[in-house]
């Protein structure tokens, strides 16, 4: 036997050993043995032909949990390779969520043409789950799961699961119904293999339990997972009956796609559907995710334009201040983006709330103090001992305009600190998602208020207009 | 009874009323049946010296319960404040991982102090997981689980289990061991209840199992988890020894926290400390965290001072470069940041890999392509059409300027693109974390190289330099 100190990365090795020297036997066998994921890394790599070769060998339970792991793509192609009768063998055996998935893939005509051939119970559980909308907690549960009633005693409900055998690897908690499957608590496994066979349920009942509602988005169900560290979360609807179960995987894919739709935001990239990826999106789709924002804020960057327009005259007469003015726009874009993605990041975690405005923008003002005067004396040593012979009027000293543009640079770290921080803060209070007052949103912000701060200061304190 | 259609919110306002109306007793008694994270919830508003005397009356393995689901800070004033005998034995039912990370914090004298208090086994169980690093497997694994032996017939195995009946709510995974605690597999308690009672645990061996190593980064441990779907993850010592086990919820805190640090390093701060909350670190520390980014970017800003130093000449000329200046500087930050944005969280789906980067730099070209006709036609139009009466040269158009300048930031667009896509993929390359190619980073690198191509082709379509 194949000693298994690190078993994912051996796993893939005894696979492609026993399928180079033929031993197909051997291999189907293991194929029952090792983790399912791997299994599904071997396959994915083989014809569609050899996947279907390879699924007839084995029971109807492995087929059934081995598809249920394949990507979506290939499980639809595989569904349109086989015959109907094969494809409603497979579905029998598949997890319910995941086979609720596939069939809302389905054209129209395939799911009427597979109807017939499903057993009743498959049938309904298909069409039941389809019902629900994805962003929800039935979109993601699966009805994989084990229930007693209360009257029964410990050794009677441990009849009872053995003959239901839900297919799920994992049975954890055991929900507690009635007839009509009205919730009414449940037990741990645990607590009935830990218990006195003649004991009744009712005395192991926990009955403050944690539920998510049928409709409740599915950002919502993860995070009652994660708080209550939930191995599953029970689904009823609103008479209170038990119609689903969602894991604790799903509640990781939940977080995961969630993070996905944030990061994306806070770049000003459209937030993508669910699930999909760089390499599979086309060029047109990418394009669609980011024109919006991207030319959005080109045309506002066009105020910048009508700012400094404004200002020419300051302009021509110090043409160093035109030197330092991607540098004003950039430290204020880079203090802005620090500011808000820190404050966004807090509100999401629930560290912060609207109450703490004035807090926050306290404490904004003091990090950007200190941030100023950093980038206010790297800004005035440049100036002063590193400057090209630029071309100063008379009368006015380096020293004079660098303490000038310095002074204009303190204060735009500090204001960009003020709007990275609050933005965020006032469309959160309005109701909106923080994280749409994206990176590129404030940076084309900050370079409207910068210009006006630099040109302001230039102006007032160099005496031009 | 209450009805508990909303139980999490509910049960707050179960536990305020008692409080209100004084009935300690049904209040303690309420503490025992309703999930721990209300509890704490409620407890947490309270004074140390109420928690202190709620606590006395709750039995020792609820104390252990609810005190392992206390914010650290509080855990920390709590044992501060309880005789060491009391906190010996609030120790001796606590969740070990969390025992571990708490013993962790307590000072040096304190903890030497704890020690002649706590029981000969417990005492060992914090010494050996303390000494773990916190970023390791061994950092976050528990040793609450069960393990039965090989040679076992079900009903031994069922006894043994019931016997040992480790303080963890979910008991889900069963380990095999040898007398020296190496590794066999492991059982799942759904299979044990299912077998016949004089089957052998051997023959439910599931010999193929995923492990990590106790020195295993916990990010990849996380990953495992979440790849293989797993409630709990068995840690293996270097003789495979079974030491611990890292379960699906601690899988959720690493995510959320490797979330937060990603977020930081995009926008240019330096990754926090696990657990640090905006509101509690201090102005200093967030100064700390954002000064680094912020001068080293400020410092490369003043090479554009230097390019646009260089092209004096044409700026005077055409003082209208200058107001779309800023324009150029910040689509350019966009684009890049939107393909960094995407490419980054790419790779850390796994979505792309090494290999994939010159299908990722033409995709890009073709996705850039796309967007800079965009921007370019809203330049060309806002230039031509609702310009100010700038001052052009004789023998120059509006029109003409107009397509120079459209014409360069088309250029832009596409470079920052490239740039943005392209600098994750080599710092991945080079071994670093695609990350910390941040959004201000790219905004600047590309600032640099927009200025370039902004006055390159100015200066060659206008035939001045």
């Amino acid at each position: 036997m194949e000693e298994n100190e690190n078993p994912e990365e051996d796993n893939q090795e005894i696979l492609q050993n026993l399928d180079e020297s033929g031993q197909t036997e051997e291999l189907v066998e293991m194929f029952e043995e090792l983790p399912t994921p791997d299994v599904v890394e071997f396959l994915e790599d083989k014809s569609v032909e050899d996947i279907i070769a390879y699924l007839k060998e084995l029971e109807a339970e492995d087929q059934g949990r081995i598809f249920s792991d394949f990507a979506m793509e290939l499980q639809l192609r595989l569904c349109r390779t086989l015959e109907r009768r094969q494809v409603a063998q497979i579905f029998r055996h598949m997890y319910s969520d995941i086979r609720a998935d596939l069939y809302q893939q389905l054209d129209k005509e395939e799911q009427i043409g597979l109807l017939p051939y499903l057993d009743k119970k498959v049938r309904e559980d298909v069409i039941i789950l389809s019902a629900y909308p994805r962003e929800t907690a039935g979109g993601i549960m699966g009805t994989d799961f084990a229930t007693v009633f209360e009257g029964m005693s410990v050794a009677q409900a441990m009849a009872k699961i053995r003959h239901d055998a839900p297919s799920k690897d994992m049975v954890i908690y055991i929900y507690v119904v009635d007839d009509s499957m009205v919730m009414k608590g449940y037990v741990t496994l645990k607590d009935l293999v830990l218990a006195d066979p003649n004991a009744k349920v009712s005395d192991l009942l926990n009955e403050f339990y944690v539920s998510a509602e049928v409709n409740e988005d599915r950002e919502s169900v993860a995070q009652k997972i994660e708080k209550y560290d939930l191995a599953a979360i029970p689904v009823l609807n609103s008479l209170n009956q038990l119609v689903g179960v969602v894991g604790h995987d799903d509640a990781i894919t939940v977080i995961r796609a969630e993070q996905t739709e944030d990061f994306e935001k806070l770049a000003g990239v459209m937030p993508s559907q669910e699930g999909e990826d760089y390499m599979q999106t086309s060029s047109v789709g990418h394009f669609k995710k980011r024109v919006v924002w991207l030319v959005g804020l080109a045309a506002m960057g066009i105020i910048s334009g009508m700012i400094i327009n404004e200002y020419q005259n300051v302009l021509e007469h110090f043409i160093i201040l035109a030197m330092y003015m991607p540098m004003m726009a950039s430290t204020g874009g880079n203090t802005g983006t620090q500011a808000a993605t820190v404050i966004i990041r807090a509100i999401s975690l629930g560290h912060v709330s609207d109450s703490d405005w004035l807090k926050i923008v306290l404490k904004e003002i003091r990090i950007s103090s200190m941030l100023s005067v950093c980038v206010a004396a790297l800004t005035y040593f440049k100036i002063v001992f590193l400057s090209f012979h630029g071309l100063l009027p008379e009368g006015f000293t380096m020293s004079f305009v660098g303490l000038t543009i310095s002074f204009a640079i303190a204060i735009q770290v500090v204001s960009s600190a003020i709007i990275g921080a609050g933005l965020p803060l006032i469309v959160r209070r309005l109701g909106g998602d923080p994280a749409v007052v994206a990176s590129p949103a404030i940076s084309t912000i900050v370079d409207i208020t910068g210009l006006l701060i630099y040109f302001a200061v230039a102006s007032a304190l160099l005496g031009v207009s």
